[in-house]
C-alpha cells in the first residue's frame, strides 16, 4: 500500500478525552474514530489489526477443536427471560423494541441463544462433547464508556460455548480451552497471566480470567514474577491427551497468580519470595467459565444418555475480547513515540520509507524493494508521500510497523539502505539485497 | 472435518415456513437456524459458505483498489438528521433509545455515517480519489421478512462509497465498480447481469442493479440472452485504464437488460430477437449508484482544490448483499436432492463416503485420503457415521459438496473408489491414487 493513497488520517494533537496510552495512540494514528460515545469506526490501519487478533483467535479456537459458526446480533428477550437474566440484566442491557411491538436486544452475550439453539438440534449423547464458537459484535450499554476500544459499548467478542455429558467431560473442554487461550495471547505476543476469578454476573463454579499486566488496567492483581518466564509456544500441544492438558495448564496455576477478590495476604507472602512479588493492576483479555446446568437446566438443554436416560448437559462459556485486546497490545506495546507492534498482530510488516521521492535512483530502490517484499508475501507499505524526513520518520514511529526499510540518496549512492526494527533491537546499514533477504526470511511470529 | 463430530442439525421434513427452494435447502442441509423472524444463526455449514463469499467480495473489492474499513452496526440518529432521512425512512429503520436516553439507530446503509467521517478527516484534493467499504451486519425491520436469509432483517452487507474531485472522477469510480461486481459474481459461479435500474431511495442519476436471472426473483426483468455468454474472468482488468473498463462495461451495456422499472417493451422487440428474450425475474445480489452531492452537500464533505478554492465532492454507493448471496447462488444452483454448490463457494471440497466404517480396509482407505487431501490444502468433510448408505447418499446430496469420494467394501477389493462431481460431470471408478492426484489438481474456481 502507498502511504500517498491509504487512508491515514492521523492526528498531530493528543486528543483531549482520552487518559490513557492506547486511546490516544489509537486516534492519533488514525486507527479509529468515534462515531458515538464508546461505539467506533475502525479506520483501514486499525481494522487490519483487528482482522489480524480476530485470525489468531479463530486458528486456536479450530486447533482446539471448536467449530465457528455465527449468531445474530439482535436477539429475542424471550430467550433470556427463560433463564431469568432478562431482569436481572439492568440498564447495561440495549432493548429494543421493534416495529410489531416485539421485544428484542443487542446481544451482551450469547449463553441463552446457544442453549436454545442446542437444545432444539441436539437429542443423543453421540453429538457430544461439542465446542461452538463465533466472532460477533456485542453491545453493553456502559454507564460511562471510557478508554477507547478497551471499555466500548459496541465491541467484539469471541464467545465460545461447551456442551458435555458429565462434570468430567466439561472439565476437559474447560482445559482445552485454558491451553488454547494460553497459546492465542502467547502468539499475539502478550503475557497473559491465568488468573482465578470471582464467577460473577454468569455464575458457575470455577474461572479464570486472562490478565496483561499494565498499569492502566482496571483489576488489582497479585502474582509470582515467575509465571511471566513460562514458554507456551516452543512445543505444539495434543488436544486429545488431557494429561498433557493438564500438565500445561499445571505450570501455570502452581504458580501464585490472583485477581483482587481472590487474592489472600498471608497467602500471597508465604509463597512468594518478596523479589518476586508483583502487586499492580491488570486488564483483562479472556475469561474461562465452568457453570454446570446453569443455563441448561431452565432451557432444557437435555440429550439422550448411553443408557436411554435423560440427561441434562453440562456446559462452559468461554470469551475473548477481540477489539479490547487491540487496545490492551498497545497498552503493553508502546513508547512515548508511538505503537510498537509485536509482528504477528502489526497492519503491515514492513515500512519503506523514500527520503527523496522524485529522486530517481531512491524511486527506483523503493519500488524494487515493494515489489520483491510484496511478491515474497509480506504486506508493505511505502512512504512515498512528499513530506520532510522528520514527519515520515514520526509518522513511522506513532503507527509502529514492526520493520523499516529507510532509502535515502546518500546511502543509495553508497549501495546500502537502513533496515531498522522498531522495537530498537536491530539497525544496520546494507545493501538493498542483504535487506531484502534478511525480511523475506524473518518470520510474522 | 468428521462428520460425525460436525455441528450439522440436517432435517428430515421441509420446514412448512419455506416457500423457495433456497429457504427449505438451507433449513433442511442445517445451514441456518431461525432465531426470531428474518433473523438467523448460522450454523458451522453455512457459516464457512458465508466466509468464503465475503473473502471473494473483499478481494475483488481491493483488487479495484476500495479500502476496507468497519463502521458499527449502531449509529447516532444526528448524522441522519443532516441528510434529511431520519424521518423519511419509516418503520423500517430500527430506532433505539439508549440508558441516556439518546437516540441511536441499528444501521441500514451507511451513506451519513461515511459521508460525516470523510467530511471530518479529509481535507485536501490530493486525497482523492478514495473507495472505502466495509462488509458489516445490517438491521431493515421489513414488515414481512420472507425466503430465508434472502430477505432478512438483520443481513450482512458489503458497501462501498466513493470521493471524487468531480464528475469525470466519479465516473471512472463507478466503472472500476462496476467491473468489480462482474468479477466477483463471476467468480462465484453466478451469471449476474447489470441492469439499468431506478435509483430508488438512495436517490442519484446513474444506477445498475446486478441481477441473478431466477423464477423466485422479487423483480421482473427482461433480457437479451446473449448477454449470459459474455466471460469476464478470461483476462484480467487493469483498473487504473479507463478505456479498459470501459470496454468491458459495454460488452454488457449494448445488450438489452433492464428491470421493470427502465423497460421498454418497443424497445426489447425491436433489439432483441425473439428466440433470446427472457421474461422473467430476477434476485437482486448488487447494485451501483452515482448520486453526486446528495450527501456531500448537507453534510458538508468539502475538499480544497487544486486552485485553492473548496469542492463538494462527488459520491457513489456500491452494495452486495453477501448474506442474501448464500440464498441466491442456492436459487441458481440446486436440483430436487438437494444444492449443488460451486466450487468458489463452497463449504468444503470434497466429502468422501465410508459405506462401511469398521471394515478394515474401507477405514485405511478413506483416512489415508482424508490426511493425503488435507495435506494437498483441500477442505475435507469425511463422512465416517455408522449409518447405511442410502442416509449417506441422500445427506451428500443435500449439502452439495462439489466432489465426492465414494469408498466401500466391493471397490476396495478390486483397488477402486467412485469419484464423482455434485453436479453429474463426473462419474468414474479409478484407484484411489488416481482420485487422489485429480483431486489434488482441481481448482477451488
Amino acid at each position: 500500500m502507498r502511504l500517498s493513497q491509504f487512508y491515514l488520517p492521523t492526528l498531530k494533537e493528543t486528543p483531549k478525552e482520552a487518559e490513557i496510552a492506547s486511546h490516544r495512540l489509537m486516534l492519533r494514528a488514525g486507527m479509529v474514530r468515534q462515531s458515538s460515545a464508546g461505539i467506533y469506526t475502525w479506520l483501514p490501519l486499525g481494522h487490519r489489526v483487528l482482522r489480524r487478533i480476530e485470525q489468531i483467535v479463530r486458528e486456536e479456537q479450530d486447533h482446539a477443536g471448536a467449530q465457528e459458526m455465527l449468531m445474530p446480533t439482535i436477539q429475542p428477550a424471550e430467550v433470556w427471560r427463560k433463564s431469568g437474566r432478562y431482569d436481572d440484566y439492568g440498564p447495561e442491557m440495549l432493548r429494543i423494541i421493534d416495529r410489531h411491538e416485539r421485544e428484542l436486544l443487542y446481544g451482551p452475550t450469547n449463553e441463552e441463544l446457544i442453549t436454545e439453539i442446542f437444545a432444539a438440534t441436539v437429542r443423543s449423547y453421540r453429538d457430544l462433547p461439542k465446542m461452538l464458537y463465533h466472532i460477533q459484535w456485542k453491545f453493553r450499554d456502559e454507564v460511562r464508556p471510557r478508554f477507547g476500544v478497551m471499555r466500548g459499548r459496541e465491541f467484539l467478542m469471541k464467545d465460545c460455548y461447551s456442551f458435555d455429558l458429565d462434570y468430567e467431560g466439561a472439565v476437559r473442554s474447560y482445559r482445552k480451552m485454558f491451553v488454547s487461550y494460553l497459546r492465542t495471547f502467547a502468539r499475539m505476543g502478550l503475557k497473559a497471566i491465568p488468573m482465578e476469578a470471582a464467577t460473577g454476573p454468569i455464575g458457575g463454579d470455577l474461572s479464570h480470567e486472562f490478565i496483561v499486566l499494565a498499569p492502566t488496567g482496571e483489576s488489582a492483581v497479585f502474582c509470582d514474577r515467575e509465571v511471566l518466564d513460562i514458554d507456551v509456544l516452543s512445543e505444539d500441544v495434543d488436544y486429545g491427551d488431557d494429561g498433557a492438558l493438564g500438565a500445561v495448564i499445571d505450570r501455570f496455576t502452581r504458580v501464585y497468580a490472583r485477581t483482587e477478590e481472590k487474592h489472600v495476604a498471608a497467602d500471597f507472602e508465604k509463597t512468594v519470595p518478596e523479589a518476586r512479588r508483583y502487586e499492580g493492576r491488570g486488564i483483562e483479555v479472556g475469561q474461562v467459565f465452568y457453570f454446570g446446568k446453569k443455563y441448561s437446566t431452565p432451557m432444557g438443554a437435555v440429550v439422550t444418555g448411553p443408557d436411554g436416560q435423560a440427561v441434562t448437559v453440562e456446559m462452559g462459556s468461554y470469551g475473548i475480547g477481540v477489539s479490547r485486546l487491540v487496545g490492551a497490545i498497545i497498552e503493553a506495546c508502546h513508547d512515548d513515540n508511538g505503537i510498537i507492534w509485536p509482528d504477528a498482530v502489526a497492519p503491515f510488516d514492513v515500512e519503506i520509507i523514500n527520503l527523496r521521492p522524485g529522486d530517481e535512483a531512491c524511486d527506483a530502490a523503493c519500488m524494487e524493494a515493494y515489489a520483491k517484499l510484496q511478491s515474497a508475501g509480506k504486506d508493505v507499505l511505502y512512504d512515498d508521500r512528499d513530506e520532510r524526513p522528520g514527519v515520515k520518520f514520526a509518522d513511522a514511529d506513532l503507527i509502529g510497523i514492526p520493520w523499516r526499510m529507510v532509502i535515502g540518496p546518500r546511502g543509495i549512492k553508497d549501495g546500502k539502505v537502513e533496515l531498522k526494527r522498531r522495537d530498537g533491537t536491530v539497525a544496520d546499514e546494507v545493501s538493498l539485497a542483504v535487506a531484502l533477504d534478511r525480511l523475506a526470511a524473518a518470520a510474522r511470529g
